[in-house]
């Protein structure tokens, strides 16, 4: 398909990728849970089967992006092991155990006249997907998608579209020995930049959501050109706030975990905020810690003022998610002050305070409005799995649908069911 | 405020109005109930003292509007009177009895490592209304904006702008008086059209989600150029189908009352599908009753067979929202051919069905994705206060976050809440 699809057969070649899914997404509403769990089990089976013909087409796109030099960490995330494909037919065999979300009664009501109302869960239709190099995407996103009822298109990487396209094949198989439209999950096969644009157009009012996953460029030109709804997050500038009535221990072992159990994750912290009435005595055995774990760190005047060795902060620090062992620290005047400074740098994503006194904690709580709010616990546990969601398809930090983990529920919508018995409306 | 807005003014008032709703938001989403349905109260109590100015500015108005040409139709949606005056009050009184949707515990749960999960309603922020020359929309929107602690930046039609801001201003007292900020609800104090497209823009991400209220052209217009969500619906092509196994009395009185209750709401049928195998029983006592109504009738080949009388209908008749006393009729091969039909011309808000066999309904209500799907039941009953929200403020054919009528519920969000005890991520 990839040299069928010059630029001038391009808007065709994706309106037909937008008819089938549209199609295959009408088809795939009404399936039952168990051919959609039966399609993910395929799947895995034949790509464990297809393992190492997948290894040999992954070794040649690696190596090829190594000839052009792309950077380390770039090539490590386009890499696939006998562990990694292992990891990515697990990741099937789970998502194909979890709950159906699609034809779930939410609410039941009924009025005067005798009409019996149910909400009732239903796919949200077609789903493009829109994601870098990395080959497990493909086959999680179309999974989540299939598992949730809906069509997905996908729309990898150019460095890794090889590998891709035979997992993507793989996909396909399960779908078809599970009996269902092998459209229900498609791939862009065409390394073609504009393939992104027209994606992002809508195709025709044919895409319903576009979910990016990626870096902060991708998702920047997601959110700034599409044309229709978008599910993402830009940044994750989350923050930890000591407040003066913390446990010692849990801010030293919170604000560790929340700044470098991962760096590189939207759930890490970028600034610590610490209640000024007891700055003099936690910020000494926190900085310690974070010292000791190699992370730099940057703070106001009132926290240099306490520990000269700390960088001064500038005002960008504020806005900066450093995904890096960094910390900018400020020093608050409580909980009030840290709402405060969260309203005016946090990118809505995720914060956390840590305190003994329930009453400043519920005020934290009220006060952030955050997708993610937490007290006592690391701001690292922004994650569908560690919510019990089972998977994830990423975090949202717009404010409509979905807030936060994006899961298999958060990818359905529904529809009002209302059961007569010849009513009119008077 | 009006004459100091010129073109090159209008981008900072547009900026100002934004950074206050802003605010007002933040400061409004963790307020009692009790102060945000006072100010409702309060202000219906200004209003009725204010009767006697409103009118008399909007007589202004109407004089006006008239002395312009305008067609009646339109002159009597922007004009007020006495009773109007008490709806208006009435409404705001009946929104403030509603039950408060923020703060609502969507769903509890734990996972094992002892954290504590909540998702609860949160206001979604800023929310602007963009609608025509309909006085009542002006208290409505910013009635339901505030009890679900949204700011609202309204902008009403220019024909009837005096009115809205009397109206808007003793509403905001309403707000003062409560002791809310009176910027939670704001209107656009210029009828610069260019207004509307820097709303569209998002204002620098300060406008949360755009609502249009008003006719085809505008909400087009705000679907096309919004870059926020917006949640809305173009068309209402809803469809009656009458299969074969319904009964004679319910298909006649459900599609009279689905056609003619009302023709010119969104949730007025406008194609009659009918079961080709009863199609001759059934059609002539449900085009009789139509006919002596004042309905135009146009069928396809099958139905004028039957009927002679009945027009031809051509391809475009099965994609019109005629609003008016016109009906198109199609032949379709049972619940199958109905759904197949429904899924080609539908512009997804309301369908149903009429039959007394459950088996068949139940495809129908599973095989149509519709907002709405009802059985045995009139079309018409598609609206908020039916489905008994309490109020709407428009129904919604996207996909993403409300689907059907938008009532205070729907005009929230949620975050997730985290409760530990010192719990950090492996």
């Amino acid at each position: 398909m990839l040299e069928e699809t010059g630029p001038d057969r391009l808007p065709a070649y994706m309106a037909m990728l937008a008819a089938h899914a549209q199609a295959a997404a009408q088809a795939l509403a009404t399936q039952t849970s168990e051919k959609k769990s039966d399609a993910l089990r395929q799947a895995a089976k034949i790509i464990a089967e297809k393992k190492d013909e997948i290894l040999r087409i992954n070794e040649i796109e690696v190596e090829a992006a190594e000839a052009r030099g792309q950077q380390a960490s770039f090539v490590d995330r386009m890499q696939l092991t006998p562990a990694r494909i292992t990891d990515i037919c697990e990741s099937l065999k789970k998502i194909a155990d979890l709950p159906d979300p699609v034809g779930q009664v939410i609410r039941e009501w009924s009025v005067q006249n005798g009409l019996e109302f149910q909400r009732v869960s239903t796919p949200i239709g077609v789903i493009a997907v829109i994601y870098e190099s990395r080959p497990n995407v493909t086959v999680d996103a179309a999974a989540l998608a299939i598992k949730s009822g809906n069509a997905a298109i996908l729309r990898g990487g150019s460095e890794c579209i090889e590998t891709a396209k035979i997992l993507h094949a793989c996909f396909c198989e399960g779908l078809i020995a599970a009996g269902l439209p092998a459209y229900a999950a498609q791939i862009v096969a065409t390394a073609d930049r504009d393939a992104v644009g027209l994606l992002l157009g809508g195709l025709d009012n044919k895409i319903d959501l576009v979910i990016p996953r990626g870096g902060k460029s991708l998702v920047a030109r997601v959110q700034a050109e599409a044309r229709v709804p978008v599910l993402s997050h830009l940044d994750g500038i989350c923050h930890v706030y000591l407040d003066r009535d913390a446990d010692i221990e849990k801010a030293v072992s919170i604000t560790l975990n929340s700044k470098m159990r991962r760096t590189g994750v939207c759930g890490a912290a970028e600034t610590l905020l610490i209640d000024r009435e007891r700055l003099p005595e936690l910020l000494p055995p926190v900085a310690a810690a974070l010292r000791e774990a190699g992370c730099e760190l940057r703070g106001d005047h009132a926290v240099t003022e306490i520990d000269p060795e700390i960088a001064h902060a500038i005002e960008l620090d504020w806005h900066t998610e450093y995904l890096e062992p960094v910390l900018s620290i400020a020093a608050v005047e409580g909980v009030v002050g840290a709402i405060s400074h969260i309203r005016q740098f946090s990118s809505g994503h995720t914060e956390s305070i840590v305190t003994e006194n329930a009453g400043t904690a519920q005020k934290f709580l009220d006060g952030v409005d955050s997708a993610i709010v937490l007290h006592n616990a690391s701001t690292q546990f922004a994650d569908g799995g560690e919510f019990g969601m089972g998977a994830e398809i990423g975090i949202a930090t717009g404010r409509l649908h979905a807030r936060g983990p994006v899961g298999l529920e958060e990818l359905t919508t529904y529809k009002t069911v209302v059961r007569g018995d010849g009513q009119i409306r008077p």
